[in-house]
């Protein structure tokens, strides 16, 4: 093993270290976070930092860098309240990370990189219509981190489109199924292969597979 | 497409409510936590929260829910300041799942579920030295998040262990390479396929393939 302590992570270049550290979570949750201002203006960001923070309420958390392309996405977000969080599969993937270039304000990622907002059931936050599993939050808390500056916004979910036969009996959904990628670092897109659901664990057992 | 909306989500049973927000954010990032209490006494916990929250300082961040068995690892962070993050690959993680079986304060994880405590560089607290990526952190900040109880705790990358050829000359590493796994709801496992790198995208110029 290679060991990597703080002073080697002090010592590296910007971009380097960005690499490097975020490497190191393993693998990520991918999703296009669609917005549109007030008037109406649509903004689409590639986003890595969706977590579950809870699920009842049902909540979502992400994680905003304020100096970076996803501003126009926070100001529409505190502006009007609703987002969506749209999952990335294979064939639009590469539009997908174009979202992160740095398109001035008036540009709509969407017709930048080719893909469509969609409205429907009077959500105010455009869906990203190419993508196979899409939900729709609002707002409900913005938490300053002062340590450095990020901010974490935190979203009940109001709405879920999930592709037909994803649905487990138990409330599961395959998301494997809906082709549904990850990534890793800045700039590395995975499929996923499963080995097993396993069995709720309890301390008098062993866990076995969930057919 | 099938439709689920907020109404539905609130009349799920909870546990499989649970499934499915948990599912809903995509594959999630999965690791082994390693914490020791100041009497010694270890604890490893598996986690699907871990994000970065920034490279300069390099931070990361996860969530804890105060009723879940993840109890005394916050009570060891808290008390000790460190902890480690473990990757989970195949040859692990039906151990790495039992985890979150809810043993007694005075179990060991490690000794309960048949991984070993590696200690190493003066770091207070374990590794799991089955893990072929490991991270030493140092607890920065806690903060509450009151509107559903949840704690987030930010640490900051002290040690970072990597295998042999898994760093790329820009600093990225190969975390597939280095037979990290994902997980998807509360208890999916997945290995991954790279599809592609891709080059840092810029408004005037179309992403290409890194190789």
């Amino acid at each position: 093993m290679q060991r990597i302590n703080e002073d080697a992570i002090l010592n590296f270049e910007t971009r380097y270290r960005a690499q490097f550290i975020n490497s190191i979570t393993g693998f990520k949750s991918l999703g296009l976070v669609g917005s549109r201002s007030h008037e109406g203006n649509t903004n689409l960001a590639i986003f890595s930092s969706f977590t579950h923070l809870g699920s009842n309420p049902a909540l979502l958390a992400c994680i905003f860098r304020p100096d970076s392309v996803e501003r126009h996405t926070l100001s529409n977000i505190l502006q009007t309240g609703f987002y969506t969080f749209n999952h990335i599969h294979e064939n639009i993937y590469q539009q997908a990370h174009q979202t992160s270039a740095r398109y001035a304000r008036e540009i709509s990622e969407f017709d930048a990189v080719g893909l469509t907002p969609e409205y429907k059931n009077g959500f105010w936050a455009p869906f990203c219509q190419e993508s196979f599993l899409q939900v729709g939050l609002e707002l409900k808390e913005k938490i300053d981190i002062t340590i450095n500056g990020t901010i974490m916004v935190i979203g009940q979910v109001k709405e879920v489109y999930i592709p037909d036969n994803t649905l487990h009996p138990d409330g599961y959904v395959d998301v494997e199924k809906a082709q549904t990628l990850c990534c890793s670092g800045l700039d590395s897109y995975h499929k996923t292969k499963r080995l097993h659901r396993l069995s709720y664990a309890k301390t008098d057992k062993e866990v076995t597979f969930l057919t």
